[in-house]
């Protein structure tokens, strides 16, 4: 067996689903995970993806498993298609390894990224023990025991199965630049009420002053969300290096009446 | 000292309890535990039961804990009572370990198993040197000590105390087959709407063709979520053995207009 | 280098944010102190302090760092200045080591201790390897890796920089006790609708009969919730010395119309 990657399991296995806290799906994953692999280190990247919201968890998991230990495998179930024919996919990116459904997630997540991907070979669950899964929960009857596999290093990810094209290409738009606008929209709003875009700050690179038009608003980018006055929108280049809308010490979704899909624009307040 | 079961300490305990996420009620728990167990592996199942509702922790506990690691604690803390008399109660099934107040929350956890109980000795805590439990929190005081205690094989599930009857039955009523009907309810809705019943697919294997009567529909036991229609209505044996209603892409509480309590049977669609 | 107490990293690190868990703020986190230290314990306190609220976050770590095992590091990130200019403040009491931003929050939840406090120098993430923060996301870029070192042992307390006195101060204001009466107010209201008050235990001792006031009730200390009838209010001493009132089997913010803020006041009813 021979992967094709730099992949060396470390224990380590990150989670990132739409299942919520409110009921035990989570916990019954790192259940039949810890089973298999007594001394796995379980992170949680989120259990709070809208539920069915495919592209979401694969803007999340696209921007945080970097920070994440190198050969970690990530694992993402935000799977509307639970039960029917849509195949598992794996991939490879750099040192991490990632086990999703084939529904666009991994694609979105990876979309950036030089990666190998795998459909996992129906026949091997029943290989690794697996008896045949329930309609509703793959996330404990396959993904789980399959995450604990490639942890422990008992399971290559060239072992998932044969190399393949994903099904769904990522389902996020891109930002448009033309002349001197960029086209972009909000991804989604944060907890804070933060509008996050889709805009990346190179995009910006070439512009003397870019000016964000969100709404009827113009707004400079600043280096802080407390660089703007007390209530007042602000733009800056978030964590993630995108184009962010905040009201520093309030809610850009509600002061700004805006949400995911919104237009936003960014153009240059001192052309050349 | 002996025990009663084959239960082998090791060092997994398994959190259910009404806590929620806001506070850091389950946080204190946890540190409580590792002070006196530093290599602990903690998982919640949830801390999201709703406020008191001692069945729904029982229920989701039940269908939960064959999942974690054997000889895994399971902590349990829905507790209304707490501060009043009520005992602590201890359970043992197959290989693990239950703690909860006395209330009917094992009892439904266990309804299905071959469970030994027992009451908390009163004099137990002050031997494992605690001081008198806070009014409120007991969860800190008293169970997670022990659970600690438990989970690292310092004392043993027959050192608890006495085996006792465990003050309440299980809760939630059973479904009830009669002739070629079988009339349940609706147990729960979780995050996705999905409404979970209390009729078990054993209860549908003398019949040829089962249907499911949900408010004014009638329908059929489908292989996964995805074989209705968009946005259609949609029954499922689920993971846990359990006639679910689900609308496939939507939410079935909100769609059938059903909520706990609500009346579901099932009736054979082409008697012999 | 010498530290000023006896902190002896343990390898645990509790956290404290208002950073919710929808997005995987947490969990990248937490993915970059395990980059550092692989086997570091981490304890989720609470992450769903309401968005900004430095005093609710100071509150509750107050309550809960003790119940840590000893040399735990205590991250606690709420931080609505993040980007501008206000420092990291590191704290030590007892054998404990606390960072946050300085804001208030450690001065709150260190207001009844005998502690330490130091302003990070500037020129430190540098020396530890670490670029420029992000505009928005320094429990990432700064706090996170900080608090491994220290939880490593590879930083001392003594290492983040000169002692300094915090900007702010404890930011609840105190119960105040005059005469026969303790005025005081709800700090919050917890998942439960349970009202926590600012009244200590303490104030209540000289006191033959203490009566708290809330609104038109007066109501004697209960010994549990469940001291009350069904849906009755009642005052506890509750899990952290502090008064608080419940309503046994409902919420007491919504049938006692009280919410943060509203006033509390406790009197004799017996006076010598």
């Amino acid at each position: 067996m021979v992967t094709g990657g730099p992949f060396r399991p470390g224990g380590v296995i990150s989670l990132t689903t739409d299942f919520g806290l409110e009921e035990p799906y989570v916990g019954v994953m790192k259940g039949c995970i810890l089973s298999r692999l007594p001394g796995a280190t379980l992170v949680d990247l989120t259990h709070g993806i809208p539920a069915h919201a495919v592209p979401v968890a694969g803007f999340w998991l696209g921007r945080a498993w970097r920070y994440l230990p190198r050969g970690t495998v990530h694992l993402a179930v935000v799977d509307p298609g639970v039960g029917t024919s849509r195949p598992i996919l794996a991939a490879e990116a750099e040192d991490s390894v990632f086990l999703a459904p084939d529904n666009g997630l991994l694609t979105e997540a990876l979309r950036h990224e030089s990666a190998t991907f795998r459909h996992m070979d129906p026949g091997l669950p029943e290989r690794i023990g697996l008896g045949p899964p329930s309609a509703t929960f793959h996330g404990r009857d396959l993904f789980a025991p399959l995450a604990a596999e490639l942890a422990a290093g008992r399971l290559l990810p060239a072992d998932i199965g044969p190399a393949a094209e994903p099904a769904d290409p990522a389902p996020l738009p891109e930002a448009e630049a033309e002349d001197d606008v960029i086209a972009g929209h909000v991804i989604l709003a944060d907890r804070f009420g933060n509008l996050v875009t889709n805009i990346g700050a190179g995009l910006l690179s070439r512009m003397r002053q870019p000016v964000v038009e969100a709404g009827t608003r113009h707004l400079q980018i600043e280096a802080a969300y407390g660089a703007a006055g007390a209530n007042a929108a602000v733009a800056v280049i978030n964590a993630w290096g995108l184009v962010e809308l905040a009201v520093n010490g309030g809610r850009a979704d509600r002061m700004l009446a805006m949400s995911p899909g919104s237009r936003v624009r960014v153009v240059d307040g001192t052309p050349a």
